[in-house]
């Protein structure tokens, strides 16, 4: 089968790899990927930026039809068509039960290893095996036209990471948000805060095309400085002190910086940014002001099951944030228009 | 008038310093303290850990009598009894109506300086200004009977401040928690905990007196070691992954780890122990488990309408944790026996 394989930096290559067969754990299932896409995580390592041994599979969001389950499988059966989380998760133990499938104690991931050892797929191929099939995949019921698997991907990652941080910083009906990082998680978050209810929502963007989204997706209004300028602009729009809620959808020292600075005092900053080599948290600011920090590896598995309907009913578009379609053949492509920010979100179809 | 001041490591002295006077700003009052008592924070500058200029008046605890008011003050009267926060706020500013009064815009600290630059006498004393009398003190309707002065006296910090820890850790109905720290703040954070609704309250406890205070408090276990051995204790409790909350009471940087590591996968540390030094908060670790931090300086006035009614009808008794009362002429014994933990907690009266 086709698969994309990284093998350094801006290095990315469609090849043909064996396809992948049951494990004989008994719980998985192989999956025809029916759409995958470019995670800005994805960046990282093609950046140069983080160092995995390589070369290496890659690609962790997919949605596609279930082609062979093992024995031991109940819920899912071949032809469903399914949305994958961008982990494998069992769905029993005590932290997928309270919500938190992302600290599964059977966790794998996508184009790593899974609980066992045994090699997982990346998402950014044919056929991926999932090695919990009934605790990890959601089959969508009746399947889908193709112009909903944009949407249903979403719910794969990006959506539901900006709607973790929307929910990690408590925003609610009527609460005043910014959202720092107007990736394609960014603009998620601000659709998500939109859909809680939120009553303001400023998008810090400096981008038209993803200004326009962002209003799109419900932000009242943009901001396109950054810093101590961007800042004092947030203060000032909310009573001198700040919005109730920031949610910080990039991971660096700055963004971090810039949403623990902008929160009211008893604010909360919603974080999803993988951190990425700092910086740690000034304890002393948080417990002067009471801004809180919550977030993290979003539990995407945990949440699918209120979001779909809403994508199935044409509700919540999500999907808006792919702005550019490629074949799987050309994943190099695919990424190199999101690394220079000529895409949004690279979508991939086979 | 009688006060208290500190020269410096171990130097606490009760002299005779001027009566304070109204400032002119026209929001004052002066109060003649009926009780009043000596924070775990106290203890810094008197071990030397900080190192404030002195010598200075100190102590930020109390409730007392009011005496006189400036001519702008509507709400309380001369002869009310009252409980004062452990710092000075407006009641009236955008934060102050989020309930973060801690972070008043015109925020004054006892033993410091009000809004406007003038002294505000340290709470160990016979009489103390209050800058924004109708904004920071609470009336007790009908005064109190001495036996219940060093209950409303927890209102001033101790007890609300446990529950700030219980609040910001998201404690409610049915939670399981461990208490960092078995200080006083610690004790009525178990309080506090139990209070809301908790299931199950683990102290963090390796001394006999405070495990009894923590009992009466609620407390359904007591665990006795710390760090890593206590963190496997912790978490063989709970499912193997630890409790839904950890409530961190003590501000060190070994207590904060204690506290990050010990909560479950989603779980939450709420934090009030002042942060001493360090550490700052690992991003890293609280992105993959998703254990938010939330808590700091409580604003205490922002609780006590709700809370006070429970001390009145005597259905809350948060004053256990004072288990040696002095003269105020003789704080400096008051401060040795907390120093030497002989006292968890010294209450002060004139």
């Amino acid at each position: 089968m086709r698969a994309t394989v990284i093998y350094g930096e801006r290095d990315i290559r469609s090849e043909q790899v064996p396809d992948p067969v049951l494990s004989g754990e008994g719980k998985d299932a192989i999956v025809r990927v029916s759409a995958a896409c470019v995670c800005g995580s994805d960046l990282w390592p093609y950046r140069g930026v983080t160092h995995p041994k390589m070369p290496k599979r890659i690609g962790h969001e997919f949605v596609g039809v279930v082609e062979e389950v093992a024995s031991g499988v109940t819920r899912v059966k071949p032809g469903d068509l399914v949305i994958a989380p961008f982990y494998d998760c069992c769905g029993e133990c005590v932290n997928c039960r309270n919500g938190f499938t992302t600290s599964c104690l059977e966790i794998g991931w996508f184009g790593g290893v899974d609980h066992w050892g045994h090699a997982v797929d990346g998402a950014q191929g044919e056929l991926v095996r999932v090695p919990h099939a009934d605790g990890a995949l959601t089959v969508v019921p009746g399947g889908a036209d193709a112009d909903l698997l944009p949407h249903l991907l979403t719910l794969s990652d990006v959506f539901l990471t900006g709607h973790h941080a929307a929910v990690s910083a408590g925003v609610r009906k009527g609460s005043t948000v910014a959202v720092v990082g107007d990736g394609a998680v960014g603009l998620s978050a601000v659709l998500a805060a939109h859909r809680l209810g939120a009553e303001r929502i400023v998008a810090m963007s400096r981008h038209a095309s993803r200004q326009e989204v962002a209003r799109e997706f419900g932000a009242t209004d943009v901001v396109a400085e950054r810093g101590d300028e961007g800042i004092a602009i947030l203060k000032d729009m909310f009573d001198g002190v700040g919005p109730d809620a920031v949610l910080e959808c990039v991971g660096t020292k700055e963004s971090m910086d810039q949403a623990l600075r902008s929160a009211r005092p008893g604010g909360q900053v919603g974080f999803v940014g993988v951190p990425n080599g700092g910086p740690e948290l000034p304890m002393r600011t948080m417990f002067d002001t009471n801004v809180g920090v919550r977030g993290g590896v979003a539990p995407v598995r945990s949440y699918v099951d209120e979001i779909l309907p809403e994508v199935l009913d044409g509700s919540l578009r999500p999907g808006r944030v792919f702005d550019q379609t490629f074949a799987l053949a050309d994943a190099a492509s695919a990424y190199a228009a999101m690394d220079e920010r000529r895409a949004i979100k690279s979508l991939l179809l086979p």
